[in-house]
């Protein structure tokens, strides 16, 4: 046995309560290496008394990576403490107990000492790990407000160009998107089946896209009022449909009234500590403070003197953004932020923004944008869930680019999902693409079938997923500024096929919504060379049988009889013996 | 390669802040399995324009285990901000390279893509595990108040014994230990060395202990008033000696006001949510509320009634329990808590409780008493050690009975250092006996050459050492209520010569502090059979190198000419030829 391969740590990802009283254990051995794991367990003070460490419970062989394989167990304990550890069985029979102090040979003299094992000591209720529930259900849609809809041409900024007049919009452009025109769609979402929408930056700043916020406490007067978007909120909550807003609390941007009071005091700014100066002038252009230099004398967001890094250690600037963040929670009654550079803020700084707003909100859903691995951040005292890069790049990676191998990304998939609680993994936010990214169809070079593949594929994975608005109705861009073409709304140039395809989507991801959120992932077919990927997902409300065919031939596959298909591209064929062809896919239900 | 068995994980005890821009990272291999690793890193911002991912610095190997080997390395980021990766080379050659999304083979196309790299996104100064500098130099001597001295006859129970006058006292004797005693006595504890007092429980409780408190702002009479007490803290100040004091924070006696309520008012006492409550009535003896019963209608220590679970997660509780820890840190200038079952208390009361009491006195110190691995506990905003039993039972585990062999003592503490920050390591609390054991002494079976052995080994490692009061002059005992002796104070009955020897030893820790705390440890010798063993503590301040005897023969080491003995038992021979007996060690220091 690869002993050394072995891991498990307490109180993590490894080690955490689900539901209440729903006690969840993890561990790693090496791939392929290990027939079986005993999890055995029992009260800590009844540990002589009852000797139960005499007992077991199998666990179950939960995923496998390139390397390694991953066991798991749902337990509990009925006076809410544990003791624990692992009967581990190699397939030549060899066999450890793992614990606490490492391996040992799996003999009644280990098994007898306590001090091996290790400790869950107690089921704290108030550590455990909550995910909204509304946000497993959830099918966001992404909004870049200016060229969503204009609704009110009022207010649309005097130099915007007619709606959708350039094929290619151009950096700087204005089209005059507003929040009015959101909400005369907001019936068209509801057709969709979207039921969160995630926005893009609607505070008062000067570009159009919004991330260089002058004030935090005003909407910008090119998208409408406070008026409009609590009318919004409330059009969009009658609908059921939930609101995220987009929060940039790493820096601010250089023309900031506190920064500006730097750049006019010095040394002596009321605001110095709301930032992190290291010499001065502060003014750009002097004391090496130049775009992209390394010589810039104050911290800023990589290398540009006009996004100066907020001091969030100091307890005014805490202050001051705990405010901001629970201002559009009581006045306006939002349910999410989007974090912007969410890892580069400190740990202390985000435990109290989870304080402020779920103790205004207790279901509120907070969203950090990172995109490497995010454990220490998803502890159940910071954020809910992260933006699932590293999740949706792995699809993208075998659908779209054609980069990996199908084992690959299924490796790269329970890797992933092995960094997390399974709580987590039902909130993660997962994105094809943004408007910091090209469209999904253009990355899939205008291949609508394999578009759709691959967001089906997305749709039926855990986590909550979110479609870049447009991408329903067959919008294609290449990356920024292309990505954020004005939305088209004349029926006769949208593609209605991608339309009906997208709603249909939608409505399978919310029918079978429990069983997508919280059932388990199985594979059952991996074709290395013919591409062709097989899996279940199995809940309490039944079993979705998938097949996606991404290879370059027809693919057949055979179902059950009482097997009902409710979703299928390019198919073909009767019930034992379909046939699947490029970019094609079947979902059934196992009746 | 056994690339299975590599582990990283970010913002952890492999990758954290030591001192203020200084980062350390770490990286586990399988033991004997890789030949070097290098630390390839730079900033986030400059991964493309530097191409920094083509250099490396190359790894310690700092530690190894039965299964493990532990490479670490110092580094820092001029920008605060740190993208690193791992290039690991095995013995045949082999090269990979190891990062946030697995390994990968170390090729020019791997390097290159900056998803495949962990990251410490930036140096969060408040966000650093910071450990107090005083603890490092501190030697704690544990006080068990009511055997100590008794300095105030007036106050002495009706029904104490003459001190001293049972050679083995029982459970439930009194024989009028106080704090005035302790103050009289601050200058013997001053001539011996110590400056940290530890003391169990002196709130008012009915036993001799005082683990059952009634009212933790009150001292208990039996030991003085409050007065005596913050004479005792000014004393102790004067000359240089910290007190910290033991808080029982999970549960309370059943006999307090709080529980008292609950049992008078049932369903409607106000202290109802106080505590866990699952059916009514809670009185003892009825609805299954017996001592040691599974059928406790509420959540206790253990399973006995008489101790009743606080509910941490109320704030009404917390702000009563954080009202007590700072009202001694405020009123009388304690300087550390140690916690009682710290393990089965919620991690949001004690991240509550680090923010309190750091917030009056910066270098506050908090101890908690965990038995096993505590990596969550240790995050930097909880405690700042524990009690470490896990690394003072191996020790004892080879010095005092004989269990294991060297090399798996070497194993065992390397396994517990590598669990930790190295801050962590430097301020952890290391007591080989206490009021809860058997006295060392009594564990080495009155071998007096053993138990010295065993003290000055544990006094040359990481981590604060604690001397239980009376250890210092060769008293004995068996487990509870034998190791509760009364202090001796006549020299004629003390063991002159072990004090002596305590002396010695005291003042070596201190005369060789900062390499004893902040130093490095290098295995030199480890003779499996002879049981002899050999290290180095590397600082900047000079080398000790350390030889002890645990044969049955005598061992020859040899020194170099310049090295100079600064501590040593049952040894003989020149400088290149010393003879150490069994039981003896030599500690020298590279001149």
């Amino acid at each position: 046995m690869e002993t050394a391969a072995i891991l498990h740590r307490p109180d993590s990802e490894y080690a955490y309560l689900y539901q209440t009283g729903d006690f969840h254990v993890r561990l790693r051995t090496k791939k392929g290496d290990v027939a079986s794991v005993g999890l055995i367990s029992g009260d800590p003070y009844l540990f002589h008394e009852d000797s139960w460490y005499k007992e077991e419970q199998k666990m179950e062989l939960v995923a496998s990576t390139d390397f390694h394989d991953y066991w798991q167990i749902a337990t509990t304990a009925p006076y809410r403490r544990l003791q624990y550890g692992f009967h581990v069985v190699d397939n030549d029979g060899e066999a450890i107990f793992y614990g606490d102090r490492g391996a040992f040979p799996y003999t009644s003299e280990t098994l007898a000492n306590p001090g091996y094992f290790f400790r869950m000591p107690y089921f704290q209720e108030i550590d455990r790990f909550k995910s909204p529930e509304w946000v497993k259900e959830t099918i966001w849609y992404q909004i870049f407000p200016e060229r969503f809809a204009n609704g009110n041409p009022a207010i649309t900024p005097k130099n915007a160009l007619p709606w959708g007049s350039k094929e290619h919009p151009d950096r700087e452009d204005f089209y005059g998107g507003d929040l009015q025109g959101v909400i005369d769609h907001l019936d068209y979402l509801v057709d969709l089946g979207i039921n969160g929408i995630y926005f893009c930056p609607i505070f008062k700043a000067s570009s159009n896209h919004k991330y260089d916020t002058i004030d935090y406490y005003e909407i910008d007067p090119d998208f409408g009022d406070k008026e409009t978007f609590k009318k919004l909120v409330e059009e969009a909550h009658k609908r059921g449909i939930r609101i995220m807003l987009d929060a940039v609390f790493n820096h601010t941007g250089d023309v900031s009234p506190l920064w500006q009071d730097v750049v006019k005091n010095q040394e002596k700014s009321k605001y110095l500590d709301w930032f992190h100066v290291h010499s001065f002038p502060v003014d750009i252009g002097k004391n090496g403070n130049n775009e992209g230099a390394r010589t810039v004398s104050y911290d800023t967001f990589a290398f540009t003197p006009h996004m100066p890094k907020l001091n969030t250690a100091n307890p005014e600037v805490q202050a001051y953004l705990l405010d901001i963040a629970t201002y559009w929670i009581r006045e306006f009654d939002i349910d999410a932020w989007r974090l912007d550079v969410a890892n580069e803020v400190d740990h202390h700084f985000w435990k109290k923004f989870y304080q402020a707003t779920t103790a205004i909100k207790e279901d509120f859903y907070i969203l950090g944008e990172i995109w490497h691995s995010s454990q220490s951040w998803l502890q159940g005292d910071e954020f809910h869930a992260v933006m699932n890069y590293a999740y949706t790049e792995t699809i993208e990676d075998f659908f779209v680019a054609k980069r990996i191998a199908p084992s690959k990304m299924v490796a790269g998939l329970n890797e992933q999902l092995m960094l997390y609680r399974q709580q987590t993994n039902e909130v993660q936010f997962n994105m094809l693409d943004s408007h910091d990214t090209a469209r999904l169809l253009t990355i899939c070079e205008g291949n609508k079938d394999l578009a759709k593949a691959t967001l089906a594929f997305t749709f039926l994975q855990h986590g909550s997923p979110c479609i870049y608005y447009g991408t329903e109705i067959g919008m294609d861009g290449e990356n920024d500024p292309d990505c954020r073409k004005c939305m088209i709304w004349e029926p006769a140039e949208q593609d209605l096929k991608m339309l009906d395809f997208t709603k249909k989507l939608i409505q399978l991801r919310k029918t079978y919504q429990k069983i997508l959120s919280l059932g388990s992932l199985e594979w059952i077919l991996i074709e290395e060379e013919k591409k062709v990927i097989g899996f279940k997902r199995v809940g309490k409300e039944g079993t979705l049988i998938c097949y996606f065919n991404q290879g370059t031939e027809n693919a057949e596959i055979e179902l059950l009889t009482h097997n009902k298909v409710v979703l299928s591209q390019l198919t073909e064929g009767t019930q034992n013996q379909i046939n699947i062809e490029p970019n094609g896919f079947i979902v059934c239900l196992e009746n």
